[in-house]
């Protein structure tokens, strides 16, 4: 019997797609599900594939070629735990183990250590695209020993996603250990902005603009067609466009405002705090999603809360260009700051990213794939220290653009009483981030008053004490 | 030999004031310290106090009355743990340990439950208010075994601040375990936004009205009479009197305006982050810090990226009152947010918070203390299951009158390119709050369109799935 190219643990969706997505690049992968009857509807469902069917976790093994290619699509946290306890005692030496499930960093670090301690590799591969994705093109960042990943490499490169611009694979070796957890966790958070500032633009097309459905999904329409093409926008489009399936109007209308999330955006911000970034975009859009939340609240306190009108009589096709405008200049901000967060991550964990690669393989394949992307790409491969986004001549040139649109669009947010938080946070990143003084030696002279914390002086180097309690 | 009534373990600046307070009161004090040169340093600065010295651990605890009333004033963390781990021997059931360190809550959660095992009491207890307060009467939030809290209460009533409105003592029982130190964490928290709130003034009135150090001082001056009289404005218009020690002019112009944070900032956003709470203020307030760290890169991008004039040419006078009533709107969000915190918590973690008596004790001793706490108490006294500070109607009246001048406030800083995060996220948390419709509706469309995430419904209730990847 000829062993097996792959193997794939986990026949939920995600899983089996993937197995699919691999299948059809030539493999023959072997398949094992915890519960057998997973895994034999799978190989019911699709009787001509090159699939092995296993129901042990003996037989699987057994079933691949060495060093063994085994990709885990279980649950993240106890159950990516439990698979790999339980495959371990039967792996050999130089054996590669995959986890593609949405795995918090921290994990992925500790798992790739206490593996390498038994000579079994560890990738922990961000998988990206949805269901979808994972059967047609994820894009995939991997993080784990280079030497494993180049074997595993031919396979991730089919399976990925190819970039539009010019067919490149969306994946590429991101770092060690949980560097490619870490880079899909940010691309996550990322999305939670992506996603707040089309609600905030879709919010005030409607509250403030007044415009209906079909015009927003015009507009949408329109912004797709130039800088802002992506596949956030592509969606918002499609979804203002649908009927309600179960009455009457569109379905966008029936739909509660209260938003879900699985976490990952938290992540990013905790992460952020931890290291000492500034990544207040993604942060208010996570913030955003939790005070969705509390729509009772919500409902008592619009009926006592004080607000202005939200009327208005300007030239709207104005607006909406200020407001496409606002959108880009915000969605840049929101990438400087996440591209920040991984150069201090990088830093931090010793893990060398490569920035405009990263960039790269979000070109397709991904939720937040957009044309935009390759202005990245293009910055950090002009310089690849490069500080900030902010800092490179693209962006200079678009943010001095645009940058008095979203200050018209946030002071009309502000003055019609119509939340924008991601939209605000945006412009004041900016002005925070080209004000050479910030009035941070104030707060400093009150630490040091209060609390004896010290300072520094701009006008020679060292740490000093003012004596505050004695009177002038 | 009498025994001594408490005991004191690290001498450091803290655990000393602290011991003197207590000894003070008429209590005999037993001082213990690692290192016991200093513990001798402090009995030969107060040779007529009533203090025990103690050179060993046995001798420390046995110079202690029973039940033993034991305070560690040491390092959070490991040090922490190690003085537990060298007192544990030499206790008896019944003897109470008492945390009066910065612990992250967690910590206090943990030891709280491992002592009890041994059947010794742990109260982890927050004490704001820097050397003097240790000293003259901080204000304490004690939280662990009631029964052993009572024990304590004689003592911690005494030393701790008392309120100017009515003399009553700044401590109270918080709750169980952490809750204690969970509460002073947010009070840090809203430390943080204060701050930054006040600078953010700050620089509005010397970047954009271009006032002087004097004018501005003065200002904080009129402004520490009224509603927001507090310590923070207090030590405001301290410091912008000050003149350079090491020179000429106002020490404020000679400090580096890079803030620095010692992480309780930090620990209250991600704990807001994992309760599902906004509080996008104090988290735009630490992130507010960590930006001025980046004092290199935002020198360079002042060069490059561009911005509006800050020029100011209207009723300067007016502006002044606008940032006033701004300031103290944008207070009262941050509050609002925190004790949202606080409630959230409460349930998470079956602490039954007293709401009313935690504003209460903040009223004195601690860095946030301020006139308008107050308000506070008087709001959960009339309702102790408020939902949100902004539903009560103290509150409801003054942002109704004070509302529109932050939006002109958070429209000029925009306009003249002064970043202003915490005033312009307090205005999109007060209009996401009021808003009975938010667009998270979209963004649950999004989600459920490529990743089936589902969603609920307005008009009925359920779990919907709509099937987007058939055309229309």
């Amino acid at each position: 019997m000829t062993k097996a190219n792959f193997g794939v643990v986990g026949m939920a969706v995600m899983g089996k797609n993937l197995a699919l997505n691999v299948e059809s690049h030539g493999y023959t992968v072997a398949l094992f599900n915890r519960t057998t009857s997973k895994t034999e509807e799978v190989i019911a469902e699709h009787p001509d594939k090159n699939f092995v069917f296993t129901k042990t976790v003996e037989e699987f093994v057994n079933a691949i070629e060495k060093p063994r290619r085994i990709m885990l699509m279980v649950k993240a946290g106890g159950p990516t735990d439990a698979t790999i306890k339980s495959l371990l005692p039967l792996l050999d030496k130089g054996d590669i183990l995959i986890d593609g499930g949405n795995t918090h960093y921290p994990d992925t670090i500790r798992r790739n250590a206490e593996l390498a301690d038994s000579g079994i590799n560890f990738i922990g591969t961000g998988v990206s695209g949805g269901e979808k994705g994972a059967l047609l093109g994820p894009s995939m960042m991997p993080g784990g020993q280079k030497e494993a990943y180049d074997l595993v490499a031919p396979i991730f490169e089919q399976i990925s996603a190819k970039a539009p611009q010019d067919g490149e694979p969306c994946v590429t070796y991101i770092g060690p250990n949980g560097a490619g957890h870490f880079v899909k966790m940010v691309h996550n958070g990322i999305e939670y902005g992506d996603m707040q500032l089309i609600a905030e633009s879709y919010d005030l097309l409607k509250r403030v603009l007044g415009l209906s459905n079909a015009e927003i999904q015009e507009i949408f329409e329109e912004w797709n067609e130039g800088e802002l093409d992506s596949y956030l926008i592509e969606i918002t489009k499609e979804v203002l466009k649908r009927q309600d399936d179960e009455g009457e109007g569109y379905i966008v209308d029936k739909i509660l405002d209260k938003a879900g999330n699985k976490g990952t955006g938290k992540w990013t911000s905790q992460s952020a705090l931890d290291l000492g970034v500034p990544l207040p975009l993604i942060t208010e859009s996570v913030f955003a999603r939790y005070i969705s939340t509390y729509k009772d609240e919500r409902v008592k306190a619009s009926k006592v809360l004080a607000g202005p009108s939200t009327h208005f009589t300007g030239d709207k096709k104005e607006v909406v260009e200020k407001i496409r405008q606002a959108l880009y200049f915000s969605k840049i901000m929101s990438y400087a700051q996440g591209f920040a967060q991984l150069r201090k991550a990088s830093a931090e964990f010793d893990w060398d990213l490569p920035y405009a690669d990263i960039a790269k393989i979000w070109r397709a394949g991904c939720i937040i794939r957009a044309q935009f992307l390759q202005k990245i790409t293009d910055a950090f491969n002009k310089d690849k220290d490069l500080e900030n986004l902010l800092l490179d001549e693209y962006f200079v040139e678009i943010t001095k653009k645009y940058q008095a649109s979203v200050r018209d669009v946030v002071a009309l947010a502000v003055q019609t009483g119509t939340p924008a938080p991601t939209f605000s946070s945006a412009i004041a990143y900016y002005d925070s981030y080209r004000s050479e003084n910030l009035p941070a030696n104030l707060i400093q002279a009150q630490r040091d008053y209060f609390g004896a914390h010290t300072y520094e002086r701009t006008d020679k180097p060292g740490t000093y004490h003012y004596d505050w309690y004695t009177e002038d």
